[in-house]
């Protein structure tokens, strides 16, 4: 069994993420209490029926009481407004965690905002996530064999410890990095492949109608994995485009040139090219197969 | 029990799907005799040992034989050649079918090679597949609960009946289309899809080495559902792009151009275009959902 990390945690946003976390925590055993905010309603009736959260505060003006760990999982476009509450409200020693998927700028909204000297912030990103959304979806076995990026503001910060921990109870392989350096490879990994999702599926919806109908028909062609990412949470993604411009906007300029240079080839029957890319991109799919990252993906329905 | 359909059937090319077909053939006793003809060496050891097939021939100028079903699984840019020499050799009524995913294309290259009144062509698309490629990964149950695309040249032809017959046998159910339309609805939800694939993991392949490095280790942030498709056959899939090139490049016109307008969205922070987009197409997943084509995803290794 896990040491017990915390007394009480408090969890802000229990949506897919938020309640996966509460899961573990309790089923871990790492929390006497857990606490939950969310501004929707719905979400905190879910997490009561399913005994997820059974407590929630009605708004952060009243954190009053003493948490030891506050996880913000609320979409990124929140966290100003959180910090900036959380800055004037707290008054004993606090770590707070994150789970965004864009770095720099929860880092530049946490200096922007905070000066209160009880609070230590120490961002994260759990490299875990389905595309569901809301806490219905959630279990604790998300992040097993997955990784955490942490991008602490300082490496000595004696808070990243008891995070650190929390994450490797629930099965998480930790990495460090810059968070300038963590934004790139995530537009790269997940912001840009899900924007071509989203894309995708946006063509497909303009089509006539009866070649809409056909193409859902016939999605499991390969359509299909892109509707997957394309069913993620609309808020979380729009915050993190804003967020992440800079990056996304560079990876996503690299990849319309490789697909230009595709469409090119197919225009001019350039068959060495089409084949000689095609070829290149079964390598990295076997590293991948080998690093066991791959997941594995059943043609049929469960 | 399914009733004997043929005595004796031709699998030409003896791949993935060529693999299955005859996997599907023997379990469901549709055959007495099935011969296989490939032009790789290993093909033919793979199939012998693992009892794919154990009859080759070497040639097919040497189909003096009567075969009464022959099934062409290789790719698309072989067809003008199989059909012009089988177009000499055949003297007993047969019928020819293929599995290929451009239909206009397979339709005319038949149409300029073939005048031989024994031959009835039937061309067929089974919309099933993974992204391995070769015998070994061949199984019989990859046609079930998957369509089948039927585009027959004469609608009131007898011969469509037998073709049916089978990939009924096979658990899929048969839908007719005339060819330029198969081509266009495909092109949507198979071939852009493909190449869209294949150019972010190339995108990815392009990267400085640590960045590549770092891209893979966190793939399941999203890549890495591309980089599923991104492992087929390029050969195969060159020729497609080849042959259905009018209705890929108008679907990638298509795409490309709302890919651009999200670019501009993200330059412009302009978040109720890309919420409205997002949340669009949530809906499309939730249809393939609920018309059982989705598939499902299991985050972690088999």
């Amino acid at each position: 069994m896990t040491k017990k990390l915390f007394n009480k945690v408090l969890i802000i946003g229990v949506g897919l993420i938020g309640s996966s976390i509460a899961r573990a925590l309790r089923d871990y055993e790492l929390t006497d209490q857990i606490v939950g905010f969310d501004i929707s309603a719905q979400v905190k009736d879910k997490c009561k029926k399913l005994k997820i959260i059974e407590e929630f505060i009605d708004s952060l003006e009243v954190v009053n009481e003493h948490f030891d760990l506050i996880i913000v999982c609320s979409p990124l476009g929140t966290y100003k407004n959180i910090f900036t509450v959380l800055n004037k409200k707290i008054k004993q020693k606090c770590i707070i965690t994150d789970v965004g998927s864009t770095k720099l700028s929860a880092i530049k909204d946490f200096k922007n905002t905070c000066n209160n000297d009880s609070i230590s912030f120490v961002p994260g990103h759990p490299i875990a996530g389905i595309e569901k959304s809301g806490p219905e979806y959630g279990f604790k076995e998300l992040f097993q064999n997955r990784f955490c990026i942490l991008t602490p503001l300082n490496e000595n910060d004696p808070t990243i410890e008891p995070v650190k921990k929390m994450w490797q109870a629930f099965g998480m392989q930790i990495e460090y990095m810059k968070a300038e350096r963590h934004d790139r490879v995530l537009a790269m990994t997940s912001h840009v492949p899900q924007l071509i999702a989203y894309s995708i599926v946006a063509t497909a919806t303009e089509l006539e109608e009866h070649m809409r109908e056909e193409v859902i028909k016939y999605s499991a062609a390969g359509f299909r994995d892109f509707t997957r990412l394309a069913g993620s949470d609309p808020v979380m993604w729009r915050d993190v485009y804003l967020l992440n411009k800079d990056a996304v906007l560079e990876m996503l300029g690299r990849f319309t040139e490789d697909l230009t240079s595709l469409q090119k080839a197919i225009r001019n029957n350039d068959t060495n090219t089409l084949e000689k890319i095609f070829t290149s991109t079964k390598d990295i799919r076997k590293i991948i197969e080998k690093a066991g990252q791959a997941g594995s993906f059943d043609p049929t329905e469960k």
